[in-house]
């Protein structure tokens, strides 16, 4: 049984992903398609518009056979360390191909991530803006600049693909669209998850029908929505009480921006009004929403890095194929398997993420780990 | 120009407290009465129903000339600590009369003090079930129990007075009504606190008219009214984000306590049922009270001690006869005099007082600290 593998964060599961995911099956001709999923916290440091039992159901509705959660250590990274966790997730679960949209698939960046890795760069001291000098770096390596968000998140694959002791092969595809962040909706069936989450935000039902699957319409109209606002009472309240002392050792905090977000918290009237006055030249709006969510979560550098060194496979729904792959590879898994929580597992190995989840939960509502069991379709 | 003090709380400022002041002028002929005042956060570890500044106007209008804040870090603590402060303060005002209520004021506290003093018991020690321990250690000393809230306090005061360097006279005074935690009004023009908060909150206007001045009745009616279920939200994601190492080092977090908050905060439904489910034989809910109010605040032990050992006076407002004695003792001050706080103090002498005022704020809405100046009669 042969398993073909994707990395997502479905916010939310519209028609670009049916298309990403039939694509994949296709191109490959995998038994199973796996999907690592980021939890209740994503990428460019913002909650989920729909909570991760829900996305994960909805995969399941649409195509993926496995489910899995990518942990929040690795969810709410830089593009970096986000590959990295979902390249090794999936390498670590058996798989054997990885397809994903990139604005230019046609780009080689087989070749530009071995020139780049021939210059020995360290990606690990890109934290601070990594965009920009991780582009400097490559340009000087390669002459090649990567401006779009998925272009660049495709050579991260590259990169650590290319760590593992068995890499993947890598398949990009074209992404539907363009801009990812492109906010308007003017495709009969395709538009940007960030459009589609604004109509659902204005309740413009009409408007997103036509670009998702009928289920994903369905929990949009179903489901408490969850945004940023909804968090800013909680992280205004923690950066106005908090010691800088403590602050400072939040996950990609950099040096003396602890000073600046306690000072604009006191002043700030929402979240957008507070990031726009933290924002100065050398930091960019994903790199503040990513700090925010840590000091939000509370997560600290420390901590970040040690689970990121301890990995895990958390299961959050399967059909029948997923279950006889995951008991084919269940085996020769070298990372321990969770389907569910317990009380050593949410006071050690799986913290971060109960943690994560709780905070979720006091907006959303539903329980996010405690009496979970994964779905099974 | 002599001064009487009165150490107080006003939640909210009622007749029994209007009485206490006339009776402490009559007692003592004094030409100006200083009141000092807890800010937003009382002794028994809650929210004031009103802010510092509303209740600091209603005691200049009810016969103070003269209202200093009583920090958070003295403020929030067990008897002995709040009444150090209290008296500490009012001493190094150059008061020397401090008159209070006892529900026995003819025990001979005075003697008692001295037993106990003499016995070398450490207050110190008592952090953890203090009223319990305490008592075993003065009936041990006198044969003498306290158990009237009131009579403890009173007896705290003797204590700190005697370690003055030069003591006040201490003039205990008959309480109107005996029990201070009493929830019903029965007589005509004196109930207690909690009665009249309880009858504010559930909008009982006639209930609460006959035993509060004109100027209460109307601030209860016209301003936002503050308790402990407002700031449960924040309070509950704090124990939920914040570790245990950080937790454990709050402010009379007593041993392991930490854990069982975190585990509580959990499935807690709102304040009160978390204080039911953490409450056990070895600690009263005040002090479980105390304790939450600790980790709304992030105050850690060792803030507080610091604080307390560079204590200040910190002026809410005065009348003209406020201000001359204001003027007279002055120049003799051994702690700074603050009328306003600025970027300096905010981030360390006052830090504590403003963090507490910016959370109550939160939920109050008002300023606490910022562009506020002292009220002028």
């Amino acid at each position: 049984m042969r398993a073909v593998g994707l990395i997502t964060e479905y916010n939310p599961l519209h028609n670009g992903h049916r298309y990403h995911i039939q694509t994949a099956k296709q191109l490959t001709g995998a038994d199973c398609t796996v999907v690592v999923m980021s939890g209740n916290w994503l990428q460019r440091g913002e909650p989920a518009i729909l909570d991760k039992w829900t996305r994960a159901k909805l995969a399941l509705q649409n195509g993926a056979d496995l489910v899995i959660e990518l942990p929040v250590y690795f969810a709410t990274q830089p593009a970096h360390l986000f590959a990295r966790g979902g390249v090794t997730l999936l390498s670590a679960l058996g798989v054997r191909h990885l397809v994903f949209g990139a604005e230019h698939p046609q780009l080689d960046f087989a070749r530009l991530a071995r020139t780049l890795a021939e210059q020995r760069a360290d990606f690990s001291a890109y934290n601070a803006t990594f965009a920009t000098q991780f582009n400097a770096a490559l340009q000087a390596a390669t002459g090649v600049t990567l401006t779009h968000a998925n272009d660049m998140l495709s050579f991260c694959y590259y990169v650590a693909n290319q760590q593992l002791p068995r890499p993947m092969t890598l398949l990009p595809i074209q992404r539907q669209r363009a801009d990812h962040a492109d906010t308007t909706i003017d495709d009969r069936h395709f538009a940007s998850g960030t459009a589609i989450r604004e109509a659902a935000f204005a309740r413009q039902w009409t408007t997103i029908q036509p670009v998702v699957p009928a289920d994903t319409f369905d929990q949009l109209q179903r489901q408490r929505l969850q945004r940023w606002a909804d968090f800013w009472p909680f992280l205004q309240y923690q950066l106005l009480t908090v010691g800088v002392a403590q602050s400072g050792q939040y996950d990609q905090m950099a040096e003396g921006l602890e000073y600046r977000m306690r000072e604009k918290a006191q002043t700030a009237t929402d979240f957008d009004d507070f990031i726009h006055q933290v924002k100065s030249k050398r930091y960019t709006y994903t790199r503040l929403q990513r700090v925010a969510t840590a000091a939000l979560l509370q997560l600290t550098q420390a901590e970040v890095q040690a689970a990121q060194a301890q990995p895990y496979i958390r299961v959050l729904g399967f059909n029948a194929t997923g279950q006889t792959y995951l008991h084919q590879v269940k085996k020769q898994l070298e990372w321990p398997l969770y389907t569910k929580i317990n009380k050593d597992l949410r006071q050690h190995a799986m913290n971060l993420d109960y943690r994560a989840g709780r905070v979720y939960e006091l907006v959303n509502g539903q329980s996010q780990d405690l009496y979970r069991r994964p779905w099974r379709f």
